[in-house]
């Protein structure tokens, strides 16, 4: 990896910087956050605007150009990479480093008396807006929003925005109309008194008209807003795919409809507009309901005393909670990424004595039997496919720089996932294809038991995810072993593999409780740099749980595996399992034969039933 | 328990608040919180004003009165009590239920437009005062500052402030001298860059100057403030106690020191202009440190620009790391705390069955016992002594009307502690005098297993009290039982029971992490409505762990328990406990015959040395 030469743009920067064209007045500081306009996870090429001006593409970092400086702030995973990208002309900011400053103590300490800081009021959410601005305040200088991207100036090349066609998903696929959607939304308004809504995210915007796109690599969105009033719905879209028939039809575009479900298609671009029109013509009492992290610019289109602003909105809440038909469908879907899984175990058990299975070519096989099943669509993320050293790197994804072959000497880990018309899929599975050490075994071990003590634990309804994180670390804690990294997010249904507002994590504490429905991965891991990653994922959902009592009549929940994927024996020291631990063990391995070995015959894949047969031979603990 | 009749007291309260001799405008409102000056958590009878003006004298509850209202908010724990002792002219708002209106929210329901509220500076904490201030403004409305605490106006017969001689602690109490804590308190000045200190809170003040006071029940502190400057200090104390001369000695009043030592004695009651005068002579770039929780009055004394502000002060997190002469006295004072307990528990194995014991007799014999014991001196808290029904209150008190007689049917829950000069305790038992069902055997075993889970925990430093909840609850959560509480709070030495900033709840998240030296309680229960009430207490000291691996370098931690009286083995179901758990038990009791039993048999209390034996009998697993 060569660094990316920016003398020339950063030139080109300080000069609109100073463009009245562009600014009103000259700012001394351009920030360029990570994010689109969405607060996405995953973002389009066409904005990569902070990889386009420093050459530092990871998935998060914050750059910030002053007129002499350049500054680049990003976490602990990716020092190295950032440090190889970008070249002399930029400062890395190592944020979590004790002596590293904020973003805010930076630019007092180097800006000029009462600077201007700018910013585009469409990629900062608003709660991060609140915080810099009063920071910069209270030391002199200005918070300003630069309606025109700046780097969008300068790059000439910028990729156009994608404005690929929909797939629109009955309700087979969902459970729920579109317009039941709006009808349970509209209720949780009333309930509020709030008389508008605007849904900024994009998962969101999928998930309430029940249609899907591809305008992101691996989340199956598309670009759109939406508000929603208790009248009127309104679609903010671009391209000529409202033009297509069964997105017209799905959407009942040319029906008659009542009037509050008639959909008013709208371009993209005048969100703004639309949203400033409907904040002058509120009367008293009115308000509109926005997440807290939209961006500055549509939240200001609201004047103050209209916002109703929450971390989690109704539709990210009401998402999260599964019906039948998604959970069925995610169902099916794991069944299917198990079918995938187990012929890919049993090629590169094949495969890997021979000493030609490269990283890349086990991700590129994953893909490829994934891609055989009914309904496959994409990855749901960016294969994880390592092996021995590379595997200790949490965030690792093979290029041909770092690409190693697999061997019989190392421990393999692939984190992968995919997205299928009925389900998103998302697991790990750590395998040895030769005899694992007695210290490899002892340390995957105790992360299977971190992974059952999850998965096994019983809890009571209203339950935070976070409660449970622990759980999983007890048993590598007893031996001074940890990872860091969280036990679990939320995932969607043939949506985002990441999603709020659950999840299982030490790092937060703002989640919403656990309810039946919601569908969380498990996934303790322990690595060892330079050596060896173990981690042991599954995608599990939320179910109730029978309990000999029932405290304050409050019900208890517990965990159903999705995933159904053998997870090896042969890493297993069974010593260390307790009897409870081994029968769960069992127990899954039973279910992993009996569905995904039905649907192994059924597509008539005898060699990988062989190995699903083979793989999930009962434990036997030694007493 | 007949209500307090406060018509006549509403409406002198009224009256003051128009009165332009004690406002400057009338207030429409006038909230009267719990607290007092220093945000303790046990107060004065002088600074019991709710409970004056409301009859309601629980430990936590806001008062607010209007023209036309009176409300009463408090939680869970008081509904019945604040009920029962408040007339009609009281409106109870059930803190945590859905349809119960916030303070703020209320206020802007009944309050006419642009109204003032008013408070007392010094009994509000600025960080509520912020959050409420800003609420009404919202709305119209003002919070304003009454300078005259208007309860103190119509309290005729107020007690006085109390001013009880101080106790001084040598070094072999403290391990530090305070001029030493001085010193250290100076340095983290220096490193936030902060000139001043302001010492609001009273277990503060007196940690810091190695003293201790009998102001307030239970907890051995004394009204004061201090402000501590880079060469300067000042105590802020009334009353002659400063003229006692061994505390003269003890804070080298009349010696010749370095002037940076020479602590200047003031009144009590000019902490405010004191400090006005410091925040009117701040330069540039001086800073003054102080809690987030510090009265409004003392916070706006400095101006908003030199305010530093944290949740938890550097003396909060020093207090909370005891030295070996701490952690030696603590271990002295459990010790003989056990030796009471032991002779109370064999008193009441004796007593109880001939029907002559009743909840109140037991309390006063475990004080009695207590206070034979070597520098006791009080109780620590008010003593929770509770059978069958009663033992489900979780802060319970024994009073005439509710008082109960232990028998051999119910279970009997003691919660108890003491204040010994080297140390402070507080221990819960739960025990049977007859023969328990195997229901409840079963219930206090889980309560047992949860103990243990927390106790003999293993978890890497740096890990937050918070995180280690769950471990108390998986037990009682695999059955479909829970308790709502917390599972453990920090405990101060020869100090307040509970004091900050670690501690051991779902509830917290901003906690300060664990380290070698805090000492917390860990104490889970279970609790049947109408019925009974199980909690084991230990207090227990956190200690570095061996462990087989060193992830990261970063050691790890366990507990081991201070607290060692018996755990009665009558009540535990030997089959519902693990291997590991078995021996824990059994280990526990043969340390508190080792120890304990020294004591005993050194103190010639033989019968009681018997009764210890007998109970700490190991306990077989069958297999």
């Amino acid at each position: 990896m060569s660094p990316k030469i920016t003398t020339e743009l950063l030139k080109q920067l300080r000069q609109v910087m100073k463009n009245p064209k562009y600014v009103q007045e000259p700012v001394q500081a351009y920030i360029v956050p990570s994010g689109d306009a969405h607060q996405s996870e995953y973002i389009a090429p066409c904005d990569c605007r902070r990889a386009f001006i420093s050459g530092f593409d990871g998935s998060a970092g914050t750059a910030i150009v002053t007129e002499q400086h350049a500054a680049m702030w990003t976490d602990g995973r990716y020092f190295l990479q950032a440090a190889h990208q970008m070249d002399n002309n930029w400062t890395l900011m190592k944020m979590g480093l004790k002596d590293t400053p904020t973003q805010e103590d930076w630019l007092v300490s180097v800006l000029p008396e009462g600077s201007k800081v700018g910013v585009d009021p469409f990629i900062i959410p608003a709660d991060q807006w609140k915080r810099m601005s009063k920071a910069l305040k209270s030391a002199g200088h200005d918070l300003v929003p630069v309606k025109e991207n700046l780097i969008d100036t300068i790059w000439t090349d910028c990729p156009q925005r994608p404005c690929k066609p929909l797939i629109t998903l009955d309700m087979s696929y969902t459970g729920v109309s579109w317009k039941d959607k709006i009808v349970a939304l509209r209720s949780k308004m009333a309930e509020r008194k709030v008389m508008w809504f605007v849904v900024t995210a994009l998962d969101e915007v999928a998930w309430l008209f029940n249609l899907r796109g591809s305008d992101v690599e691996y989340n199956p969105v598309f670009f759109a807003y939406a508000v929603i009033g208790m009248n009127t719905i309104r679609l903010f879209i671009d391209g000529d795919r409202m033009m297509d028939p069964p997105v017209r039809e799905h959407l009942q575009l040319d029906s008659t409809l009542e009037p509050e479900f008639r959909i008013q298609v709208m371009p993209y671009g005048s969100i703004l507009s639309e949203l400033q029109a409907v904040g002058a013509g509120l009367s008293a009492k009115e308000k509109v309901w926005l997440s807290d992290k939209a961006s500055y610019a549509l939240t200001e289109a609201i004047p103050k005393a209209y916002r109703y602003l929450t971390p989690y909105t109704p539709i990210c809440i009401a998402k999260a909670v599964k019906n039948t038909a998604e959970t069925e469908g995610m169902r099916r879907a794991h069944i299917k990424d198990a079918v995938a899984l187990c012929e890919l175990f049993n090629w590169l058990e094949k495969e890997v004595p021979k000493g030609t299975v490269t990283e890349i070519i086990a991700a590129d096989k994953a893909e490829e039997f994934r891609s055989q099943q009914k309904d496959f669509v994409e990855l749901s993320f960016a294969t994880i496919s390592s092996t021995g050293p590379n595997g200790a790197i949490i965030h690792y994804k093979p290029v041909p720089e770092t690409n190693r072959t697999l061997s019989v000497n190392e421990i393999y880990l692939l984190d992968s996932g995919a997205q299928y018309k009925d389900g998103t899929t998302d697991v790990t599975r750590t395998m040895h294809f030769g005899t694992p050490s007695a210290y490899e075994k002892e340390c995957f071990t105790y992360v299977l038991k971190g992974h059952i003590a999850v998965s096994a634990a019983i809890f009571p309804n209203g339950t935070k995810g976070h409660l449970l994180d622990s759980f999983a670390r007890s048993a590598l804690w007893d031996c001074g072993l940890d990872y860091l990294h969280g036990t679990g997010h939320g995932v969607g249904s043939f949506l985002n593999v990441h999603e709020g507002p659950c999840g299982i994590s030490y790092k937060t504490f703002a989640d919403e409780p656990l309810e039946a429905g919601m569908i969380v991965s498990d996934e303790p891991g322990y690595y060892e740099d330079g050596s060896f990653g173990i981690r042991i994922e599954n995608v599990v959902l939320v179910i109730p749980a029978e309990t000999k009592y029932n405290f304050k009549n409050r019900g208890s929940l517990t965990f159903e595996p999705l995933t159904l994927v053998p997870i090896q024996t042969k890493m297993i020291d069974v010593n260390l399992l307790t009897e409870k631990e081994c029968n769960w063990v069992n127990e899954y391995h039973q279910k992993c034969r009996e569905v995904v070995g039905a649907e192994l015959e059924r597509q008539g894949r005898h060699e990988a039933l062989r190995w699903l047969l083979r793989e999930t031979e009962p434990l036997a603990r030694v007493q």
